[in-house]
């Protein structure tokens, strides 16, 4: 549906705050207009690509520590995380990641960003997934970007279980869903 | 238990037939004898040792030959397949499996050889996971060796689907259980 500038501009404000990661090409495609409109409602708005976009939520400093794991064991780029609450993690689909027939991405890496963020979301020193259960939602291709985000839906510290549930996009589209069962050693340090 | 010698080397015969893949270390412990005891056996049963075993099966042709992706994309070495049947990989867990703080296999490893195995059973020229459901049931080191047995249970060509189920396993011990349900496009060639 074609809107008149100013419907489009403040739209275009709210879709980028709810999704950073969006590209100029899912925003163009979303409102129907030519990706140089979309760049000069950015300019407009004072609105960095998404490129400076990313960096700058990359550079903040996350709210918490992660402990379950050291960082550069997560598969994916971990951009938020509020320990045994929430985290993000970005993956950017490249060709060592999809079928070299088809260029598809391969389940086990959006699980691996998945599961990797679930054990990072975990505020305890030992983190191992007990069981799991996915869905893979829309085929992902080689150069989208995967972001995931990851809820603490359940904490059951008697027991040392954690569900967490994982919700992976791509731009609006849901390609990846997966609820976790984790253990925990139930030492919070 | 102890078991007299005739006893303990009918089933070890039988645990090996049962279990080509057995260490003679899993071996000894099962029978409550010596590593030496077990290899003692072994020489005069005229059974090779795990080595052989794992190259004679390797060497042996595949049954069927891969059809929804090449070879080399498998995780783990595929020793046997009967397309839309069943097929059996090893995986030998390195340094770069497991965590680094505690040397526990990270789950995406495990995952990947299951869902690569059930990708390959398909005998179709597209295989996809669409869903799965999976436990982790028991932690896996570095050095040890997962054999994964693919099992599949149910095809529904009219709605491409087919449903495999995963077991994997270190010696006797399921480390690993999956339900994959994978899409195919249906045209067997």
């Amino acid at each position: 549906m074609r809107r008149n500038k100013k419907e489009r501009q403040s739209l275009l404000q709210e879709t980028i705050q709810h999704n950073p990661f969006i590209t100029d090409e899912e925003l163009a495609e979303k409102f129907s207009v030519s990706i140089q409109t979309i760049r000069l409602d950015r300019l407009e708005l004072a609105i960095p690509e998404l490129r400076e976009r990313i960096k700058n939520v990359a550079e903040r400093q996350l709210d918490d520590e992660v402990k379950s794991l050291p960082v550069d064991e997560i598969i994916g780029e971990m951009i938020d995380l509020e320990l045994d609450r929430s985290a993000i993690s970005i993956l950017q689909i490249q060709k060592e990641h999809v079928f070299s027939r088809n260029q598809i991405a391969r389940g086990h890496h959006l699980f691996a960003q998945a599961n990797s963020l679930a054990v990072a979301v975990i505020n305890d020193e030992l983190a191992l997934t007990a069981k799991a259960n996915i869905r893979f939602t829309r085929q992902v291709h080689e150069g989208e970007r995967v972001v995931a985000k990851a809820k603490v839906t359940h904490v059951d510290s008697h027991k040392g279980r954690t569900r967490v549930e994982v919700l992976s996009y791509v731009g609006n589209e849901l390609v990846f869903s997966g609820e976790f069962e984790m253990y925990r050693s139930g030492n919070e340090h």
